[in-house]
């Protein structure tokens, strides 16, 4: 081993750029010239129809070269699998992808989550993460102030799964005020969701001790928003029968349907019982940014917690969730662990992994602040109208197609229909086998949909008529089917 | 609302490039070069000493203009508000963080991160993410292969925490069968890990139900690894009290000191009493990479699951864990739902959203596949003894310079040390707040010592003399301290 010879100065060193450092940086200079470009092949193609042969898993592993072994190589042949794997990843950002409760961008979003990848911070201190912690703490307060949770407090989840379990856990601490030291009181609480709620309350409620038989599943109204008498009925049996009543979620944005629970009654019901009311507005939360449709959310200010997933409506890249919670101190009594290894220096409000249910945590709040930035909550309120917009005339173009049925007038952003005669499914899987369009289905009133996801605020009329027709074209080219949930389609 | 005006055409819609979708693309070019041009500066600046004054977070509110509000800004605007705030973060790449337990990059990393924000899929479907689920498959195949678990199955998890979490929920539905349907049976489980191990695991007892009081602090030998004697008594005094051992979880490198439980002697252990063997691989899974430090983690076969997080060895961007399992279908058994709005094609193998605790979930797995293959396990063998090596040489500076005193031979990548007479909290605080150097400190044997941790293998000899140097020179500022744990310092 080396004798030690140190530089002993009473002066701070100056920069010194090693040669290690500095050739990774040359390197990654030759990269990012490399990535601007292979990102602006990408976006130009974006729109283009996707190769059928990469469809297929079997085949696209063999054609790919995937495997890691023993010996490292170039970065030439590097970029090159990575271009590879890429044209063989689908373009959520293309009219033609209208699958998920995402897709399109906000440029600037974009671009602050690769300066971000660059500075690589993790969001527990601000020693470590500085002015990034400001950030998400102004987005935070702006939130709030929005949702009405003003003087609450907030972390951002990696998803909306985890802002879900976060908030039952909170809610299972509040009833059970004994249950993180002294164990889950399995049974003897209660958890109520609408039957067409997001699945993430149900498996929460299996991981975080409740047991899942104890999630009731409430019935909805013809609207797809859960029956407060539904759920006034549940709550009233199971306290008859000596259960608690720990949380009771009110859905802002279903799943399949994008329908709104009655939040207001609902917190009614959840408060009287003694129960928590968590809203899971991952789809549907941003709605609180358009004053002409923030009624649809109207009691949310009543709430315990909040789910909200700028993901989704806000168009900026995954992950981004946040959960709000009404009472300043509920997260850290839940999630804080004394860490002196971790918590060293600043006020606890400055350190906020005393709030999250990860510790190393990847800054997913600088992409939002960007794009706030640049719309404003204007320019975001114009991009909600849109498309919500949006969705209504596709409800149009379809109601007014003999060859299609609307299932409903659109709740919020997702158009739930039928080619008539045909198999939602089938024609959800032809298009994604040609690679024309990726389009999900799912159940409303016991048929199974087609559900068009207007979230791109970037589609425009043309894009619409161009995914209707795509889907026609398929309808005509399979044989008849049935979309009654049960029959054989 | 307008009339619809459909396209019809038999044949598949050619690409259709529309006007919004243009200006976005246009948006994103010419954000492209201006992310490139910033991320440059940001690079060629991370030696530098910090700003003092950005240390102070009220005055660095003041000074940054991060308030949102209604109206949207130009993208020049936007972009000097973003500049602003990096300057203003930690520079995790430099020489001068040593910090955390990560640090540094891998180039190929930074820019396949950077495609994969560019792309944005999330990782639930194959239908939706497309090469990306192959890519996360030969990850998770290639990484189990090294683990020994081979024929098992795996996850990426949003952090460690996370991946520790899932263990303990996989196991205490081993231990209690019925405890995802019929609720966590709290109280009558016990959870075993050393006083030295990561706060996540009494955390997460807290959460999945188990209860933080039935977490045991099994003490610890003089190597800073778990004494499997205390262990055995511990296990064999709550089976007497009619306990169920649920989990026994063993460090591989533990925070402050990097050092390795004995997983072999707990895996015995913990199997014979019917507990299940977690390992806790965060910092030093890596060291699979190594065949001259392999047997660090010898036993590693034997356990029932493994964490192991490439952001911290490996050097790719947060966030990048894994959990591995040795049992194909146990983390489905506990995290499936049937959600047909979400898996609508592909066998479930292709699906891994069957097999995560979350729904919507970032690709985490397309930067270490780069990274993988530019180093080849060779590669990142070398990587992991040059981190190695730089520890070994820090001790030896340390350990021959009378001003300092090393703690102990390091474990792995951390140095334990202090600077005789003077306090390690007080030179931690003034470097941080000069801008010299973040550094963290940590107990060992009662003494509270600097934590050196040497992660990125960029950093040379010069490095460290000069982060010696920084420390030496802090220490002869301040006035005499005592670091016994519980002394004034």
């Amino acid at each position: 081993m080396e004798t030690p010879t140190l530089t002993r100065s009473d002066e701070p060193t100056s920069a010194r750029p090693a040669s290690r450092h500095a050739a990774h940086a040359r390197e990654l200079e030759e990269l990012l010239a490399a990535v601007a470009a292979l990102a602006r092949e990408l976006v130009a193609r974006e729109h283009d129809p996707a190769d059928p042969a990469l469809r297929d898993p079997v085949a696209l592993a063999g054609r790919l070269d995937l495997a890691l072994g023993a010996e490292g190589l170039e970065t030439g042949a590097v970029l090159a699998r990575l271009k590879a794997v890429l044209e063989a990843t689908p373009s959520t950002s293309s009219w033609r992808f209208v699958n998920q409760l995402f897709g399109g961008r906000e440029p600037v979003a974009t671009a602050a989550e690769m300066l971000a990848v660059v500075q690589n911070v993790s969001m527990y201190t601000f020693k470590a993460a500085g002015a990034e912690i400001l950030v998400e703490r102004e987005l935070l307060r702006h939130m709030a102030e929005l949702a009405g949770f003003a003087g609450g407090e907030g972390c951002f989840t990696p998803g909306g799964s985890l802002a879900n379990l976060v908030a039952l856990l909170l809610a299972r601490n509040a009833a059970a005020p004994d249950a993180r030291e002294a164990g889950a009181p399995g049974g003897r609480l209660a958890v109520y969701t609408s039957e067409e709620g997001h699945y993430s309350i149900s498996k929460s409620a299996g991981i975080v001790g409740f047991g899942r038989r104890q999630v009731r599943q409430i019935a909805v109204r013809a609207d797809g928003g859960m029956d407060p008498d539904a759920l006034a009925r549940a709550l009233a049996a199971d306290r008859a029968a000596g259960l608690v009543p720990a949380l009771v979620n009110a859905t802002a944005g279903t799943t399949v349907r994008g329908a709104f629970d009655p939040i207001r009654l609902l917190a009614e019901l959840a408060h009287a019982a003694g129960a928590w009311l968590h809203v899971d507005g991952a789809l549907g939360g941003s709605l609180v940014l358009s004053p002409a449709h923030r009624h649809r959310l109207d009691g949310l200010e009543l709430a315990d917690s909040f789910a909200w997933n700028p993901h989704k409506m806000m168009g900026v890249p995954l992950q981004c969730s946040v959960l709000l919670v009404a009472r300043r101190g509920a997260l850290g009594g839940s999630l804080d662990e004394s860490a002196d290894y971790l918590f060293q220096a600043d006020d606890d409000e400055l350190n906020p992994g005393h709030r999250s249910i990860q510790c190393g945590r990847r800054n997913d709040a600088l992409k939002l602040w960007a794009a706030w930035l640049r719309l404003g909550d204007r320019g975001y309120e114009a991009r909600i109208e849109r498309q919500l917009g949006l969705a209504r005339l596709a409800a149009a173009k379809i109601a007014a197609d003999p060859a299609l049925e609307l299932a409903e007038l659109p709740a919020s952003i997702n158009v739930c229909f039928e080619v008539r005669g045909r198999s939602s499914e089938a024609i959800c899987e032809r298009l994604d086998r040609e690679g024309t369009l990726k389009i999900g289905h799912g159940v409303v009133a016991g048929r199974r949909t087609l559900r068009l996801v207007c979230v791109n605020p970037d589609l425009d009329e043309g894009d619409l008529d161009a995914i209707l027709a795509e889907i026609q074209r398929a309808g005509r080219a399979l044989p008849p089917g049935d979309n009654r949930v049960g029959a054989a389609s």
